[in-house]
């Protein structure tokens, strides 16, 4: 039977490059345990992407948007309109949208950019909400611990202005600046927006408590990331699928609102090393009833990656190939397993190495690689694609793709 | 470690077409033996490339810009610039040059294409750039043998004219032309120059005494291969590494002076068979001290080529592979071993098909290929991969690569 479903498994950060390990060559994904994993190898066709191009580093987010088809050249704009996004924010096109930092200011300077990491958010974002007036229409939203996302939404607003964030602190907020021509309007609303929150943070009785206590109290608010939401065509639009995003790590939540893809939480995934495997590849496979299309992301490997730990993020492997156990035999679905990008635990950051792939269900041309590491995949079947043939590869083996001529 | 320095080796029109050789088909580098090349292809990571793309026969010049990782399609505008950049000229943006010879004129026709490949062009070129004077700035300049080179520096001149050389012997000079709008004031210029040129050169005493020899007089100068040289952003810029150019062929030299990149020139590097490699080598090793990137060309594998002799190519890769031992256990180093394009022995000239190619340093991904040739690079762990790639791929090996996202 010709599948009709599609679940796009993405192990963030999950290729590395070579360490020597008893005297051999290996990766974390190939010195791993990984026997559910190497049956869906064996059984399927393996290879390499370059998820956006060779010898480029994708970030989290350009490398999602670049497996989901989107060209990340045309339709990335920065981080703010991701984390506002992830925030929980119904960005639009157009929109201005900034990270945000809860912050301390003591006489002038800021002394703690994150405000004793501050997770009593909610009344302070109120009170700007409520409070905080300025000529043209915005959004205020708390996210997790000191963080928050802004948008501004009106007319004349241009994207490209200077962060008020010092980034280090014992600095003084910086005055933003319009970096082009047609950005000047939203410079001087931020910078009025900055200077009217302090007025509204000093006061308010969490903070007088805060400082009761001898915590930093959260008096500013620090901006970085500035970014226009361009055109993003819906998902569903794009490939009429119904598609969700299983995944708990903000920056892929970002990506998945902005391209209209259901969001589902799963409880216990914390996009770290701890996180409820199971449970997220439960709510995989229970989202694909009703969607055509699930993407899945794990983040822990990239974490592991981050913090150059081989053995960490081998043992994730082995837990998360655990988990899969339960996509043996899986019917009527397409299942491609790849990474975002290559985090290299050598470094400590991603890299531009291309990351391995496999795509397994029924009318694959299925190839003698029976191990899913970076050596294995190298040789297989699908040789090197790149991250945008992805999508057109998947659709076209569901039987979705349309005929170029006759 | 990660690696810090980029040594990128071309071996010119290295790659061939197989022939049957003893009952099996072998290409001059799959017959050779190459002891050095396999150790660095058996530790590195292999596959094939196509310099500019697959079935597009690149030049040295374009195939050198790609490898460098310009696209020619934008920067390069014909042989001119290159030529007179090799030859010494500091050929700046809006510049128009010519590729020239030497030739003999008589009784209006030229007789000698190469003035009897006379060498002696010192005086004469002196001759012709103090006593022509034209309606714009000009620079001539001999290059080696019966060559020079020519360039037009000033306001609205057109890079597109014909050339004014015939091509074959017996012919009367061309009239250089205008292809298009806006090239004829160039062609006008031109005409000209080649008017003034046969006057000085005429009466020159150089000529006065090769004719008492019977020599051909060197009394003309003929143009082709015009072209205006293009903005081409210096490699430093580009990529902020220091880099050097180690190589006796012309228009590699040309190329990298229009990139920037320092020439270093080798004692008996002769751009033939009869070249002294190890020199080369050791002149390379040595500025791998002082820059970050080091390009070295060996030229003598595209003579035998371009001679359609395969033992010559064949024992030429042998006593390159003898140089390149003292490669092995380079520390600090990513190399990458290649090609500008395949010359084919059997048709003595360039063809399309893609390249082998190796890069060796700590953190690649090692593949299970032993042996450097066309047959065996095609089933590595790179896969195939295209000229413009290169770049960014060495980029990020050596941890210079710029995230795109977050």
């Amino acid at each position: 039977m010709i599948p009709d479903k599609i679940l796009l498994i993405v192990l963030d950060g999950g290729a590395d490059r070579p360490l020597m390990i008893d005297g051999r060559e290996e990766t974390p994904l190939s010195s791993a345990k990984t026997e559910n994993l190497d049956i869906l190898a064996e059984e399927g066709i393996s290879g390499m992407m370059d998820v956006i191009s060779p010898g480029i580093p994708p970030g989290s987010d350009t490398g999602h948007l670049s497996l989901l088809g989107y060209d990340p050249y045309k339709v990335y704009t920065g981080r703010g309109p991701i984390e506002a996004a992830g925030a929980g924010i119904d960005v639009k096109r157009g929109d201005v949208a900034f990270r945000c930092n809860f912050a301390t200011l003591e006489d002038g300077k800021i002394i703690d950019r994150r405000a004793g990491r501050i997770r009593e958010t909610e009344e302070l974002a109120k009170a700007i909400d409520e409070e905080v007036h300025l000529d043209v229409d915005f959004i205020f939203k708390r996210s997790t611990g000191h963080r928050a996302a802004l948008v501004f939404r009106g007319d004349g607003l241009g994207g490209d202005v200077t962060a008020s964030d010092p980034k280090e602190d014992g600095m003084q907020i910086k005055e933003s600046k319009a970096l082009k021509k047609g950005s000047e309007k939203t410079a001087e609303i931020l910078n009025d927006f900055i200077e009217q929150s302090i007025r509204v943070l000093s006061k308010h009785p969490v903070n007088e408590e805060r400082a009761k206590k001898g915590l930093p109290r959260a008096n500013a608010i620090l901006t970085r990331g500035a970014g226009i939401l361009p055109e993003i065509e819906r998902f569903e639009e794009r490939y009429g699928l119904k598609g969700a995003v299983v995944a708990a790590a903000g920056l892929v939540i970002g990506i998945s609102r902005i391209c209209r893809l259901d969001f589902v939480s799963t409880e216990g995934a914390t996009g770290g090393t701890d996180s409820n495997v199971n449970k997220k590849v439960e709510n995989a496979l229970r989202s694909l009833k009703n969607h055509d299309f699930v993407l899945m992301n794990i983040k822990g490997t990239d974490e592991a990656g981050h913090d150059k730990n081989f053995a960490k993020k081998r043992e994730f492997f082995e837990r998360i190939d655990e988990a899969f156990e339960r996509l043996l035999g899986l019917e009527d679905t397409v299942i491609a397993i790849t990474a975002d990008h290559t985090t290299s635990v050598a470094i400590g950051d991603h890299t531009g190495d291309p990351v391995p792939i496999c795509i397994h269900g029924e009318g694959v041309r299925s190839d003698s690689i029976n191990k899913f590491d970076e050596f294995n995949c190298a040789k297989g079947g699908l040789g090197r694609i790149r991250g945008r043939d992805l999508m057109p590869t998947l659709l076209d083996l569901t039987n979705r793709s349309k005929k170029f001529g006759a």
